[in-house]
C-alpha cells in the first residue's frame, strides 16, 4: 500500500477524529468537568490520540524516503509523543483546515479571504480553550471561556489591551502562536487587499494595462494570418 | 415590480433614515437623555428600524431566488429581528457608505484611500458611541463620548494601550469589530501605497518598464503595416 | 508675480523658518523654560508664525482659482489662524518635509525608504515635544523629554504598552496623528519590501520574467528587419 | 591584499566569534555569573570584541575609498568603539545572519520566509538577553530570562501588554530594536504572502496571466520562421 493511497483512505477518518477532539476538549475545558464526565471527555482525547498516533507510525512505515520524511514532520511527531504539552494537542485540530483547504481547488482570491477569515476564527476558538486550560487556577486573571475568547481576539489583532495576559508557560506558548496567527493573518488580508487593488488600478486606463497572455496570442494569430497570405501568393 | 427597480427607489430614502438615525442615536447616547427626549428620540430610531424592516421584506418577496438571497442576506435579517443587540442596530449606517461607494464610480487609487479613511472615522464614531451606549453605568471604564472616541482611536490602530477597554460583552463585541476594522484599515493602505511603490518604481527605468496593452498595440500596428507593404509588391 | 514664483522665492526662507521654529520650540518645552528665555523663544515662535501666515496670505492672493485654492488647503488655514493649538503648530515642521522630498527627485525604493525613515525619526521627535507641551503639570505620566520620546516609539510601532499615555485631549490629538503615521510608516515599509520581493522572485527564474518595454522592443527590432528584407528583395 | 580577499578570508572565523560571543553572553546574563567564571566569560566576550576590532581596523586599510568606506560603515565603529553600550554588543550577532545569507544563493520566496523567520528568532533571543542585561536590578520588572523572552515576543509582533516593559534607557533603546525589526517582519510576512497571492491570482485564469519572457520568446520564434520562410521562397 503507497503513502499516497493512505493518506486519502485516513482523510476523513481522521477529520472527524479532529472534530471529536475538539468537541470533547472543549466540552471538558468549558464545563471544567470532573468525576465520570471528565473520564469520558479524556476517553475520547485519548482515542483521538490514538489514532493520530497510528496515522504518523503508518506514514513512516510507507515513507519512500524515511529519513526525509522524518526530519520533514517533526512537528508531527513532537505533537504524537508530547501529550504532556496539553495545549499542543490542540494542533490537531490542523487537520480540519487540511481537508476544508483541499476540498477549497484552485485557490481564486476570494477563497483566500473566506480561508484565512475561518482559519482565525478556528484559532481564536482553539487558542481560547488552550489559554484557559492552562491558566486556570494557577495565578493567571483569565478564568472563563468568556474571557479566553476576548483575550484571543485582543492578541490576534495585535491590539494587546493588557487587561487580561497568560502568566503560566503554556498559556504564553499559546500566545505566542496567536501572536504568530496574528502576523499571518494581517499579511494575507494585506497581501490579497493589495492584489486587488493593483488589479483595480491598472483596469482604469485600458492602454496601461499590463500585457497578458491572451494580449500576446492575438500577436501570435496576427504574425500567422501574415504567413499564411504570403505563402498563397508566393 | 423588479427587485433592482424597488432597490433603486428606495436607495436615497435608506440613506436618510440611516443618517436620522445616527444622529438620533447620536443625541440619545451623548445626552444620556431621559424623559420626554429620550421618548422622542427612540421614536426615530424605532421608525428608522420600521423601515428598514419593510425594505427587507419588500426584498425578500421580490427576490427572484428567495432562498438564496435569504441566505446571503442573513445579517441583514439579524440587523432587523434582533434590535435587543442595541449596538448593532448602528450596522444600518452600513448604508450610508454603500450609497457613498455607488456614486464614487471606478476606483482610482486615490478614491479608494478616500474611500478607506472616510469609513474608518465613521467607524471610530460609530464605535464610540456604541461602546459607550454598552459600557457607561456597568462598570466599564468608558464613560463619557471623548473618553469612546479614544478607545476607538486606539483600538482601530491595534496600539491597544489598555488605560480604556471594555467589560461588557456588548462592549467586546463592538471591539471585536472595531479591530477587524483596523486590520482592513492597515490592509487597503498597506496594498495602496504597495500598488504606488509598484509603480513608481517601474517608471524610474523605462526599458525595464513592464510591457502594457499600449506596448503590444504598437507593435501589431508595425505587424499589420508589413502585411499592407507585402500585399501591394505582390 | 505668479503663485509659483513666490512659492519658489519663498520655499528656502520657509524651511529656515521652519528650523528656527523647531528649535526655538524644544528649547522651549525641553527646557521649561521661564521668564526672559521663555519670552525669546516665544518671539522666535511668534516671528515665525508671522512668515507663514504672510505666505498663506500671499498665496491666497496670488491663487488663479482662489475659492478652490482655500478649499484645498483648509489644513494651511487652521494652522495659521489656530494658534490656540499650539501642539497644531508643529504641523508647520511638514515644510521641512516638503523641501527635503522636492530635492530628491525621482523616487527610487532606497530613496522611498530613506524618507520614510527620516519622516518617521522627525514625527517621533515633534510628537514628543508636542505630548510633553500638553501633558507637563495636567496630570498626565508624560513628565520627561524621555519619556515623551519612548512614548512616541511605543505608539508609532502599534506597540502601546500602556506605561505612559495622554490624558489631554490636545495630548491626544497629537497621539492620534502619531498612530495614524504608525500606519503609513507600515504600509510604506511593507510596501516596498513587497515591490523588492516580487522583483527579486521574478528574475530567480528567466523565462517566468515579466514581459518589459525591452522584451517587446527586441521584438519590434526582430520585425522591421524582416520589413526591410522583404523590401530588399522585392 | 584586497579587501575582498581579506573578508573572504575572515568570514567563518569572524562567525564562530560571533557564535562564541553569544554564547559567553548568554551564558553571563542567564547565569547571573558572578567570581571566577564571570572573569571568563568576561574574557571571551572581550576577545571576541579585539577580533571584531581587529577586522575594522584591516578593513579599513585595505578599503580602496577610505573615506567612503569609513562613511558607510559608521554603525560597525560604533559597535567596535563602544564597548560600554553592552547591549549594543550584540550587534555583532549581524555577522551570523549575513553568513547564512550569503550562503542562501539566490533569494527564493521560500528562503525570504526562513530568512525572516529565523532572523526574527535570533533577534528575539538576543534582545531578551540584552534586555535582562539592562533591567535586572534597576528597577525594572523584567526579573528572568524567560520574562525577557515573553516580553520580546509581545513587542515583535507589536501586541504589548505592557505586563513587562523596559523602565531603564538601555532597555529602551532595546525595545526600540526590538519594534522596528516587528515593523520590518510584518512588511517581509505580508510582502511574501502578497506576491505569492499576486501568483496565485493570475495562475487561475490563464488567458489573464502576466506575459513573461517565454512568451514573447515563443513570438520571437514565430517571427523568426516566418523570415526564413520567405528567403526560401525568394
Amino acid at each position: 500500500m503507497s503513502q499516497q493511497s493512505w493518506q486519502k483512505l485516513v482523510e476523513w477518518p481522521l477529520f472527524i477524529a479532529a472534530v471529536l477532539f475538539l468537541a470533547a476538549y472543549s466540552w471538558e475545558v468549558i464545563g471544567d468537568l470532573h468525576g465520570p464526565e471528565a473520564v469520558f471527555a479524556e476517553s475520547v482525547i485519548w482515542g483521538t490520540w490514538a489514532l493520530f498516533a497510528l496515522d504518523y507510525v503508518v506514514n513512516l512505515a510507507l515513507a519512500e524516503d524515511r529519513p526525509r520524511w522524518f526530519v520533514r514532520h517533526l512537528l508531527d511527531l513532537a505533537v504524537v509523543v508530547l501529550p504532556v504539552l496539553r495545549p499542543l494537542r490542540l494542533l490537531r485540530v490542523v487537520t480540519i483546515l487540511t481537508v476544508i483547504g483541499r476540498t477549497a481547488g484552485a485557490m481564486l482570491r476570494g477563497k483566500v479571504i473566506l480561508y484565512a477569515a475561518g482559519a482565525s476564527v478556528l484559532l481564536v476558538y482553539v487558542a481560547a480553550l488552550a489559554v484557559l486550560d492552562a491558566e486556570r487556577g494557577n495565578g493567571g486573571s483569565i478564568e472563563s471561556f468568556g474571557e479566553g475568547l476576548w483575550w484571543a481576539f485582543v492578541t490576534i489583532t495585535t491590539v494587546g489591551y493588557g487587561d487580561f495576559f497568560p502568566v503560566t508557560p503554556t498559556g504564553q506558548l499559546v500566545a505566542v502562536g496567536v501572536m504568530v496567527g496574528g502576523i499571518a493573518l494581517i499579511g494575507v488580508v494585506t497581501g490579497t487587499l493589495a492584489s486587488w487593488i493593483v488589479e483595480r488600478v491598472s483596469e482604469t486606463n485600458e492602454a496601461e494595462q499590463v500585457a497578458t497572455k491572451a494580449h500576446i496570442d492575438t500577436l501570435t494569430e496576427e504574425i500567422r494570418a501574415l504567413r499564411e497570405e504570403i505563402r498563397q501568393r508566393a
